[in-house]
């Protein structure tokens, strides 16, 4: 297979080395353009970037010249976006139009009827509704979104669930890590020996995307799941990885009890279609027996940061069954999350 | 009024140096015992404590020779016990019988029918089960506890919505300091850069104790509040300072609207006896109205660390309110608790 | 004694909070004008300052109009300046013109050869200075600097090891506090789980400051101390007060042993002028005897932040002595310093 | 070449955790036996270790019953000792008499005139002592040890200077990590917005350790080094990578400029014989150039933890340069370092 030419946009800011990271060596897709904004236009990547990741930054993006951000000065088939909201809802359809295929980390589209919110490993077929994108907006390029970071491992794990057992209503409390609100992000003095209870825009995003992504494809709709969802959000002090507290109510309450909650979470695959992908998480779910598992400086990482993982399953007292979720923010709940998007959408070769 | 001579009992640890701290300056109270385990018997207290607070050790302490915790070495009416549980279990009813009243931090009598688990400003009048108590036991002193610091900022919050909507579920997801698990506690390895997603027993806790305060007085008995509690308790790189998120369903939903809620917590104001006593917390509840607080390092310290902040008043998707409190788990969830206990009993003549 | 009417510009950020913290009830300042960039210009000081101290906002602050830092609308006897240097280098003189005393904690005047530099209970004398200030630059007001946060706490140790032994050479290794870098400063994805090895123009400050301030007043000028210095700056993540290791090579080396050098530290006294002020730092020096103090944590606030903490004087085997230094950066090191240097002044008849 | 077999020693420890994950899939070695203290004898390994690493716990590990550390119980041709130092001193030369390699990082027999305190990139030809050590104690195993973790780089980057210009003096200040205590080691309520300034032990290792590694072996003895050290170590709240800010002063001071010494630096090469070996770190020391950096979040997975990093090389007013050194304290400072000890025995055939 010859690679396909892939490009980052917003390539200096932290999802953007994210993208860069992960693209570094990867089977199908080869890097050919970084963009980002014009104070960084012209100068050598290694010169633009203030990079924050502890892995070095790959050779191959080193002497890269940073392009800007339009489809004139971006040639590739596949263009992933870490982009601003505002923006890459600019840009994004730009790029759509010119051909090609936008992964977006960005929350932009994320609400249109003809833009997948997609996490392979739970709504792949939803990667359908490019079809009717494309129809519907003469595009032959396209978007595809990831969801919101905490509300990634979220979902997952309750796909699970909503599978065996019925979910209908879902408390979500969350601990997120600093890495999401981009660099610089948050300052120092605000974290150190401190929580800040909430994060703007946050909780909205964790209240809705999951019925989007839980709903069914039906005649080239998605008909969102009937689940009530009710988020707190929280910065705490931890560089990577987002800890979520949840409870959740069944319809089949009778037969949930933890031991077969833990036991199909484990049992949980990707569909086919998205199981054997080059970024597809392994395994899916991973499941923590430990009384205070998991923990995101042990666990971010399992699975190379992709997999979702699960502890603490037991009984709530109002609803059925409380855990803890955790997954990495820039790396499933990101960067990944797009290059596995990608890779799903290669795959049902609707690139 | 002549100062009333008291005592501290496991002075040495992180809730001990609390009490001494506070105690300085007392307006009631006098010092003139301090109490810990063998191995600092005998020694001068600046010898023996590690001190960890910020504030410098009181030099009335500083000389005094640590005495072994035992009702012939330590003489005094009121007696602070810092106690750890299983020791507590073994003297504090020693003490109680030698005739001092034991203001305790120690979960070891939480449960019993005749103790009062007590918060001043939330039932105040379970006092009154000390006379059952004295009757009952023969003891001429008596035992007080005040509740675990996760549950003391939550009761507060709860008491002012129960007397006005009547709550029926809560739930309760925490974000507890450090300092709550005394020293050396939490080993610094496990939370730098992490979350620690269980506190061993703490869950438990919160369940019932809330459900005992929130209880009427009835015939010498409790008669515990009628309320559902779900909790999840985990460990954040903080040093003081529990926040805890809270979703509430309750009664009179449809008049409990977030700003009815918001000026029914900032009327809310203690009993009449522990209203002005030296500890009481001025105000009782404050509210903010910031997107974004109440923050640890920013508000623990409000009304000297024994004032219950509220903030974030919303709507709930599921239930019907949502909120964020924080309250100073040293302070006023543990060693200045105690002292505002203590305070109650003198006030009420109970001595 | 008339309250003597003060102002703070840069009042917003976080010295000018820890200036508006430290003014509340002092005993001869009353601040009439709080001034900031034009940003804040009109609004209520509560709504313009992100409030980021522990203790809570000074009610007498909240209501205060925020007005424009220029002469014209800010009118004032003291005024403190924490203003950004390029900013200050406009605007001090501007006010000096005027006719204020500007108290100022930007560097832009330090070098002057007519501007103190000024710790009280170190050089004291150097205000005369402003004599000569007045007159060359036919200034009814003047400007009095206080030095960088690092300077000032090993300049105040070196004081009183230079008076008893004659200092020639200074290793110095800072591990400084966040709020030096101001608000919102260090980003926390810079410093969790980190260390920063540099801080911009740092060292270069450390290594000239302590030369003025440890030189004689002569002639109306300051002959700059002959001693040697080498700094390290780095960043660590520590909220408030700054540690520094020194190393120190001394005249007297035979008599310069570790107890008295601990002895001269704790006998250090400010000039007679400087001793008994409203902001004196009581004591000047505090000595620590523990293996393992001073701890910024622990120790910031010592003689309420105004005291300079030493501590684990030993033999260096290069030089003569070790030890390691601490003090509150924004207090002492910034907007505590700049008070009591406006106190200086009006004891010394200046104003 | 067929694998050699091998143990680990204090197993459960955090460096007995870093050797199990080093040694995982490593191409000469074989891990034949986990031993640790009573407490886990008889237990899996993954039932008696708490895992603190960031990678999951290696397969090969898992169900490995742990051995009492003696070497009836444990057979193995090198044994990797991770004890602590009053265990190491009395278990190490059982094990080398029973003809075991002992591979130690514990400080117990460092000191020893026959006993290689090894760096194989710096004094590889110390190996040789092992044949005297065997001599003279009729061992037909051995001991080799490895140094503390801070004077690991330190060391490193001051040969480099020392072949090139002659070290005379070094001027030493650490910022260490937290894993260097080992677990459960620094309580968190110590370190959260904290600096401690001391480090039992560690400033008197630091001071002659440098000195016997930097020595000449004649004779079969160690000649020491005549450098003069001055060390002050801090513990921050970094989780892995100690960072050393040090001053130097240089025979060849003239020569020694701040480019000179970078590319002296850069240019240095380990040993023929340890240059090519399963841990030898690649490179040996990396320069960086930002004005910020070494930082130990970012740069401590250098050359897979096993590189010293040096930065900010600079002059120094008072010796001649001054720089920043990095190095990951668990991988190169400790059980990294005694691998790669071990390796270079095997390529000597001194095993």
């Amino acid at each position: 297979m010859k690679p396909i030419p892939v490009a980052v946009l917003g390539a200096t800011g932290s999802v953007g080395q994210r993208f860069i990271s992960l693209l570094d060596g990867h089977p199908w897709f080869r890097v050919v353009a970084l963009a980002a904004s014009d104070r960084s236009v012209g100068q050598k990547y290694s010169d633009a970037a203030r990079w924050v990741l502890n892995e070095p930054m790959p050779d191959y993006a080193r002497d890269m010249v940073v392009l800007p951000a339009n489809p004139d000065s971006v040639q590739a088939q596949i263009v992933f976006s870490a982009l601003h909201n505002e923006i890459a809802k600019d840009l994004e359809p730009q790029f759509a139009q010119a051909g090609a295929a936008v992964c977006s980390n960005a929350s932009s589209y994320r609400r249109e009827e003809d833009v997948p919110l997609l996490l392979p490993e739970v709504n792949g077929e939803h990667v359908q509704l490019v079809k009717i994108q494309r129809q519907q907006r003469g595009w032959s390029g396209c978007i595809l979104t990831n969801p919101n970071c905490t509300s990634t491992g979220l979902t997952v794990a309750l796909k699970a669930l909503d599978d065996a057992f019925g979910v209908k209503k879902v408390f979500a409390v969350s601990m997120q890590a600093l890495s999401g609100a981009g660099y610089p992000g948050v300052p120092s003095l605000d974290i150190i020996d401190n929580v800040i209870p909430n994060i703007r825009g946050e909780e909205e995003k964790v209240e809705w995307e999951p019925r989007k992504m839980l709903g069914k494809l039906k005649d080239g709709k998605v008909d969102f799941a009937d689940i009530q969802f009710s988020a707190h959000t929280n910065r705490v002090a931890v560089t990577d990885g987002h800890t979520v507290c949840v409870s959740v109510g069944l319809s089949a309450s009778h037969s949930a009890d933890p031991e077969s909650a833990e036991a199909v979470l484990r049992a949980y695959a990707a569909p086919l279609s998205a199981r054997e992908l080059p970024s597809s998480p392994r395994p899916a779910i991973s499941v923590r027996s430990e009384p205070d598992r998991p923990q995101p400086r042990l666990d971010r990482f399992t699975g190379k940061g992709m997999t979702t993982v699960v502890g603490r399953m037991r009984r709530d007292p109002i609803l059925d069954l409380k855990f803890v979720v955790l997954s990495h923010n820039t790396i499933r709940g990101a960067a990944g999350g797009s290059i596995y998007n990608a890779e799903l959408l290669v795959n049902e070769n609707l690139l």
